[in-house]
């Protein structure tokens, strides 16, 4: 199990058919693609940076994400990718 | 449903038929390009990077933003973009 | 009309003959060029970036400020500028 | 032995065997590679860059962090890492 | 008459021989060469990106200042720097 | 006598035999490459940059530090450095 | 009479032969060659870029200063440096 510190998201990407499901397509010629993913882990917030995080993201959330944050780690055969909360641009429902 | 995180803010672009009745035209020189759009969402503000961000827009309101900034997503079949507030430059009545 | 949001101050840059009468000619050779304008729209100040920002100008005051800040564009035919307070130099009086 | 100062933490890389029974494979396109370490000193935090730092992690804690940041020095015959704890991305458990 | 904003001072630059009658004497190969010039008007002060500024020169005053800062302009037939206090090193007296 | 100010530490390197003898090897191929020194004189601390600073190292310690941190300088025909003590990132006992 | 703001000091480097007899000497391969001076003006201090700054050196006090530091102007026949106290190192006694 991965416990995210401070204001860090394990975030899992979603597939391409879930994320025709949910009627999201990413446009090509955006620079910073964003990409929809589903939320795995969440840290605890709190202080980072001297700045007081909380965290607005729950286990489950559907969430679009900016394609270059993060670290992909693999973790028991399923790709993850660690993120700081303000890369998380929106909850998608 | 995209429900913006922070101080973010998802807005549709006007197109140019909308433009011209508003009485905005882009001058071709400028290097940042402002452009017109229409507020859709709204995130909640609160304390971002530390500072407290109360939100000025609110959703149906026409802005003037950067064009250069922001990320665009197709939602539904329809571009929207999600801005940070602070793209935003001023909103046209 | 144009409300621009936080710090930011609508102007519309003088004519040479107007510039001419206020007595102030900018040098050639200055790498920032400043610019005489007359401010027609002034946002409402308050917190930017964590920092309370008065506004100092006022519409109608003829100001100057640095030739490459800002963004220009055309509204109801007439060009005019988006700067923020902080790129204001000076006002003449 | 070896005391951190401030924010710093001593981590010893694990090795691939230890890394394949935790779970935890690499991908090969991330950018910034994490690794999975063991913690073998904590500094005592406290105000960093005039920031209050709380220490998360433990002697002992697994933990993921990033390839490149922190410095490598070999005490008494073993390799270990002096990091800063906001180079730690999570906690394995 | 020019009114300066914030932390913004206007400066007249003095000329050579009245350099060299207050004794100072720039050298050839400093980086960053300091000029000698005197106070034509002073901004209020007050809140500059958050910081408090209290206005140390006045009008009148010989200054040292930073021969890259600033912008230069030409006010009713005469060439005048619009520079920050800041910039300004130190008064000769 | 050197008295460093602010959060300045003067410390002089170990030499290679002295570093065989505590156990710690530098690795080669590390990028920031730490170093052994033993302290000889501390700043008072006190506020830098605005952040309160408390010195944790004292006369005698044997500390690691940056390599390329400081200013080298000769005294007394020993050679000495003058680091500040956020380069230093551990002490050794 | 130079009267330096804010956090500066003005300073005298002194010559080889008094460095001598202090016994410092600058090693050659420093990327930032320390320099001894007397310090011949001190500032107020108070708030710079927000910060208090207290002033820690005074007129007469021997100190060593980075030679990249500062800005050189030549006053009366003798050439003096202005710089902030931050860019002095170490009080020599």
């Amino acid at each position: 199990m991965i416990k995210p510190l401070a204001d860090r998201v394990v975030i899992r990407r979603l597939e391409a058919e879930e994320t025709t499901k949910s009627g999201i397509v990413l446009t090509g010629s955006a620079k910073e693609k964003p990409q929809e993913a589903v939320v795995v882990a969440v840290g605890p917030g709190g202080y980072v940076d001297g700045n007081k995080v909380d965290m607005e993201v729950k286990v489950g959330d559907k969430v679009l994400f900016s394609k270059y944050a993060g670290t992909e780690i693999k973790h028991q055969g399923e790709e993850v990718i660690i993120v700081r909360q303000s890369d998380i641009l929106a909850i998608v429902e």
